[in-house]
């Protein structure tokens, strides 16, 4: 694949996707929005006038068709997996929006299909997007560790935790959002991996929440926060925290306890360089959306993923362990549910 | 008791015991240490050069016989709670070090000796000395909390984390501390009274540890980092870490998470107000030990135990709840070790 | 003027200006860079690989035939004045790279220049590219002053640090650039006068210098550490820090202190949300150069230079005041060398 | 002189001589208050109540007619020389509050009377009290400078901001205080001293100042915010600036800037360990008065004079450099006022 530019088509333009357009259409240098659909009628009109020479569709299967090198998958959650599949079947690279499907089977279903897909597409590119492994300080904290500063990682603590909301979002949201774990904590559940390996190996997990501030996400049998602890073969364990709940905006932290050393990205959450002393003490504001935080992250996403698929390089992150963090989160969550410690069955979740 | 000073006896001087000694004898103006006591030949050297005026005794219970009024027991574990009764049985007040004991059955007949000797004794005061409740800073987080300026709190999260120590002394202490959640984990576990209220009913708790720097700790059944949940009855979780494998200092860290806001304590642990700039980047030394954090709590803690003996006003500590801590503290370490989830028995630990 | 997009010329291709035509190429949707000129060979050949679509020149009158809408000018200092005025006799709009000039004469010609070009281009928009002014902690800062949050503004502190350079580099660079007031702290000077006000009257100015780590710019008659006062008529005075010696990184840091409260930028310098906890305590790092703090500032000046040139707006910063800060930036330099107090002459300097 | 406890008496009982009665009486195991004086009745009372066992006089003479062994000096600025002068000719020990005198010549007077009573007295100490050398962070930023981390300290940065005051204090206090240089920055020019060596050279000094929320100092020839800087032989210039108009706390930061390395005291203020997170942001609350953040460091030097007096130490601080620090806070004041940068005389100040 010789091409100098990759021609994208962005699949659904809600928040994310008109994101993700705008980072590939205007800021990946590589990358050239070629086609967008949406079945929203707004979100199509905000395309004609934002994405300038773009094709929009209102159905993903005809945009299919135009000659495409890559698919960004950012419709909503429940036909994440059906068009992703849809798209690797075609041959395209896939960028999906996490998760692939908050049912496993499904989920594997899209891993499945990929690796079919690979023996006549080789060199075809199937990721998931998890934004925080192209932010350039949890990259540093990675780095720093893989490159054995502070001796092996022991101790994972990370937490996603979101600023109250009153607007009944969440509760909304809960509905088919696979509950807290799977819908927060799967970022700290990627890192999780990507810090102690993809490969290791969960003996335990447990889990409990309450329904401090959004009484009726009990209705969805979900939770406004919720504390973890994982236990893993080797020697490793790691703690989780997700919440629904912060006053001061999002406040997204992760520490790696090592051997002989710790690093922690975000322990300070701070919005920008600005602090402000008056008659209430010394303050700085705190990023108030997860986007606010990582904006860069998901444009480092977009540049890497496009290099990847001209270059013909291995993504940062595999498919199959994407996989692995919905079972890992539906795990947290059943146990939040039922109370009870599980003992991951490695064999059914292919942990 | 219209005395203007208190009368102290010390027993045990070793490091706690100097500590107490030299804070009650030097720095509590209406403390007077008349005696003290230690088996130990060296410790009485010490204090024949350091305690002014102060008679030493090798024997506790010839200590006692001297005309006191309170007793600070700061002398092995194993008998603190023989000591505490000894001198309750006398009418002494006593500041008890933590823990009582590490066996709850023991912990609980100090409760049970001070109960009987306060109708005799109705003005007696016997705490045991949580240092953090009288550190400004908990202090200032406490009271915050209780005015409400948060609503109510919901999660808490604490740990001690202490230095690494590769003397082995760790692995020596921990054959008769009790283990890492009795030993380290005691004072989160009395903060998370502290704040949730002592009468607040435990669910359930969960622990995973490991035995990373420390290996020998396995055969006393302990572990060198642990992490636990706590569920509390009406809406309440906890979340604790302990660890005796911090690199750059003493990392005791404290968050309550209430409904319209967080308090922290410590989040940024720091020995003083220096920060050096140079070629590694900007840093900030730690606390290398808790006293190093905690020197002046303790010097708090002398000052009120005193007050509250000389003008008969309640200690700020309840010595029921000091039994509670170490039940909890106790059934997270046999958590640990089992694996199990345990579901709390309220009747068998007074919770 | 309805183009969609602004047709740009970049003028020279040293460090800054490659960072423009990227900027302006890649990241500024409106922006169309049509061609960049530069004497240097290795430059043009860094452009032909990295600047699709792009016409390159060797010369810059050449490349003003090109039709363009905007010049760029970011080739060397002693050139920029006159780029800027060819440019503006097209009636093109310039964003100029500071300083105009070093000598203030030729920075006011260029200010007269524009002044004549507006009788027939009304809607020529002419710029000197102070990128903290485009930075969004200094815009917040100056949101909040100038919405009254504080009180009137009284002092101003303000630093630019570099990262000490043991290559000489400083040195060379020290013969043409005017000196470290005119170079390092013209940013200052530039935010001074923006939160202040641009036609704030100064009443006196000094300042003193040292050659600490860089002796041979004693030899430019230049320092490597200088600090100043700066007296404002209406109560407002300032204080000045420049230096050429850090060990950890950039620090440019500003405060500005009001009358009920006060509001820092930088005063924490970091690279990013990383911090690492070992044997040498916590630490973070510093960026190491200014665009590694501001590069963002630069794209965010890229975007707005161009909407300011399509849609007819007011640019954030007046020419005139680019000029004063010159004037400013070498009264300090000549009290820093003769040591003498200076009351200002506003009529000579245009104060 | 071999006597376990050194006998003091303290003169005056207002704010810092409660202070200083206090410290000595009950925190200083090696000194004893014998005797308190103060001609204010009320002062009196409080130390009937307050100094158990310690003799209250109405008349400084008569207290000095007590054995004694030292005495401390802490009434108003205006008697401090004369009666550190009637101390020192009985042969004792003196701690003398800041400043010896706001005239440098009874200033000198002091130093004379203790060269002259050291004949006689090869073992007396003259101290004049400066806080911050006694403060843990300040001695460790000492250390390490001393000890070559960094290099030659070159460029020292230092302020003194009082909390905004709107009882008028401010503007009374200033009609005797010496001025906000004499008052507020003599701490930064004693540590300016220490951390360049006493025997450092001035060359010159130059300050601007404004009065912007107390305008009737004007009517006292002072200022409520001020600028300088002063230059000093060998390659070393320094930054000061001094405030009444802080909005959220006392704010005293240094800063030492070396060849190699910086060394920041206080950069961040804070009262405590406590950082609350609402909807306001994250905020820590900053210490409100000058006791509140340097009570330890009264505390240390309590003890440390007593050691100094007991043990026959050298004191940390010579009492010619308290001279030289008024010399130079007056000089400062003096150029504030008129506008004129001074080119120091070292002759007629004994620079």
């Amino acid at each position: 694949m010789s091409r100098s530019k990759l021609r994208v088509g962005i699949a659904g333009l809600g928040r994310m996707g008109k994101r993700h357009a705008v980072n590939f259409h205007q800021l990946t240098a590589r990358a050239h929005v070629v086609a967008a659909c949406t079945p929203d009628e707004e979100e199509r009109k905000w395309a004609a006038e934002h994405l300038e020479g773009v094709k929009i569709y209102r159905d993903y299967d005809e945009m299919l068709n135009e000659e495409l090198d890559a698919v960004v998958v950012a419709s909503i959650t429940a036909v994440h997996a059906e068009q992703a599949i849809k798209a690797i079947n075609k041959g395209y690279h896939v960028l999906c929006e996490k998760p692939l499907s908050i049912d496993i089977e499904i989920a594997q279903s899209v891993v499945d299909a990929y690796e079919k897909s690979l023996q006549t597409h080789p060199s075809q590119k199937v990721m998931c997007g998890f934004s925080r492994r192209f932010d350039a300080s949890y990259r540093e904290a990675h780095a720093r560790i893989a490159n054995n500063e502070f001796g092996l990682p022991i101790i994972f603590r990370s937490q996603t935790a979101d600023l109250y909301d009153s607007s009944g979002f969440f509760v909304e949201y809960a509905k088919t959002s696979g509950g807290i774990f799977v819908d927060c904590s799967i970022h700290d559940i990627d890192l999780m991996l990507w810090f102690f390996g993809e490969d290791t190996k969960i003996k335990s997990l447990q889990s409990v929440g309450v329904t401090a501030v959004h009484p009726d996400l009990q209705a969805s049998n979900d939770r406004d926060n919720a504390l973890a602890t994982v236990e893993f073969e080797g020697g490793k364990i790691a703690a989780l925290y997700c919440s629904r709940m912060m006053a001061a905006g999002q406040e997204d932290i992760t520490e790696l306890i090592c051997e002989r050393g710790m690093v922690k990205v975000n322990s300070q959450p701070r919005k920008n360089h600005v602090e402000i002393h008056d008659s209430l003490g010394a303050r700085r504001q705190l990023p108030q959306h997860y986007y606010e935080r990582f904006r860069e992250a998901f444009v480092t996403e977009a540049h890497e993923f496009t290099e990847c698929c001209l270059e013909n390089t291995t993504p940062p992150i595999t498919l199959q362990s994407s996989v692995k963090a919905v079972a890992i989160g539906q795990a947290l969550q059943r146990s939040m549910i039922s109370g009870e410690k599980i003992f991951f069955d490695e064999r059914s979740v292919k942990n």
